[in-house]
């Protein structure tokens, strides 16, 4: 009955935090549509837009789906190798966006004469850029390529974990400093102490984006809610068609499983 | 063998941890007194200055500290009442420290007429100040009075730890706004984007916050370095000198540990 109780928790949440990240991206389109000049690629305003887009689409939402993608019970079925792929695949892609958001960015600031890299905003993104790279790289040798020793595989397992965790947070908090240098550079009259609705409107975004984190965050740090490890999983799958509602139970140490084979 | 490496390990990050925060206090003062107008009760920017020196070393340094000091090796022979106390008592510090931080923002606001709680970074600051309050009054509640059921703490364990770090993580992220809008405010000619000394030197200090961050949320979430229950304490205690050493043995399964006794 626990069990049952908490897969409907998971359930909820995981409905929630898509809802929210789904939200999140709605209302930055709306941010660069409707508030401000739409999107181009024109060295200009249009072009910068496709900054803060590509930002929350893959840096953010698609990125903290890739963080939880091992965690949906209907995917257990599937090939570990399989859920790999997806989860190397959608960081590829987030980073991708990712990069081509800097572009828009930098080629906006040499198109206007504005200096690149001055802001404690670029520094902490351009750290959260770099490091991402070297999260897929290192990812991708050390889980995917097959010569790889199971050894490496376990002992760099909690290293890539908080890795990604932490680059995911900390690109949720260069992109509320670089809200909070937009809504200062681009309102001018009023002004964004003066609170028009942009102001409002992309502050509730900020706060939409924060929470995304705050749930993402949590589903992926449940130790009862992770993939069980493939022994357990096979034998599940032999004997019940129950799985998924007893699940949470069938892992007793999840702290010892990367221990026990490849991950 | 290992267990030891572990500690020095752990030893060597603490002190890391440590140096990174209090060096990020060294510059927030030597921001507010070097770079800025220094500290006054007056209404003006003096009296802004409170705000930024009193998050860095309360909000943020002795926070984080407060999250840490159950790890500590070198209290693991106090008794875990003992230690609550100094947890609570460094968060409700901490949370005096916050509270006069904001009252010195809203005063220099109002002094100067400038709206209060219209920015982004103001939203998230407040909401993690409030957070904050009601972390500490249940936490007192449940884990520092008498009367409250065991059940119930160790079923809000894993709030309260998840609830900690995203408060923490939060008034990270805050700080790094405010950060940003402080240099675009408060640099006239040069501007922020001509980066003059100071410009380089708080963004320093935002770096230097959120590695201090990183460092505590790798810390405190290592399951071998987590203080070992009592009732293994006692019987290690008993039996051996080399505790410290060989500490990270003694705790096969710390996910059980919150359901075998109080925490």
């Amino acid at each position: 009955m626990l069990a049952m109780e908490n897969y409907r928790l998971f359930l909820a949440l995981l409905v929630f935090a898509f809802a929210v990240g789904f939200v999140s991206v709605v209302f930055v389109v709306r941010w660069v549509l409707h508030f401000r000049e739409g999107l181009g690629w024109d060295g200009g305003a249009a072009e910068f837009n496709w900054h803060p887009l590509l930002v929350v689409i893959g840096f953010i939402f698609l990125q903290g789906i890739a963080i939880v993608v091992y965690r949906l019970p209907w995917t257990w079925k599937c090939s570990k190798l399989m859920m790999k792929f997806i989860h190397a695949g959608l960081n590829v892609l987030a980073f991708i966006l990712a990069a081509i958001s800097l572009v828009a960015v930098f080629d906006f600031h040499n198109t206007q004469n504005i200096p690149n890299m001055y802001s404690l905003h670029s520094w902490v993104g351009l750290t959260a850029v770099i490091l991402y790279s070297l999260q897929i790289v290192l990812g991708i040798g050390i889980y995917l390529l097959p010569i790889s020793p199971v050894h490496l595989r376990a002992v760099f397992m909690p290293i890539h974990v908080y890795s990604g965790l932490f680059i995911f947070t900390s690109v949720i908090a260069a992109a509320l400093m670089g809200i909070t240098e937009k809504l200062i550079f681009g309102l001018k009259d009023p002004k964004y102490k003066d609170s028009p609705p942009e102001a409002t409107f992309v502050n509730v975004l900020g706060l939409l984006i924060s929470v995304f984190g705050g749930l993402i965050l949590w589903i992926a740090t449940r130790p009862s809610w992770k993939r069980p490890n493939e022994q357990l999983l096979r034998s599940q799958l032999n004997s019940a068609d129950t799985a998924m509602s007893e699940r949470p139970d069938l892992e007793p140490n999840s702290d010892t499983r990367g221990k026990n084979g490849k991950m």
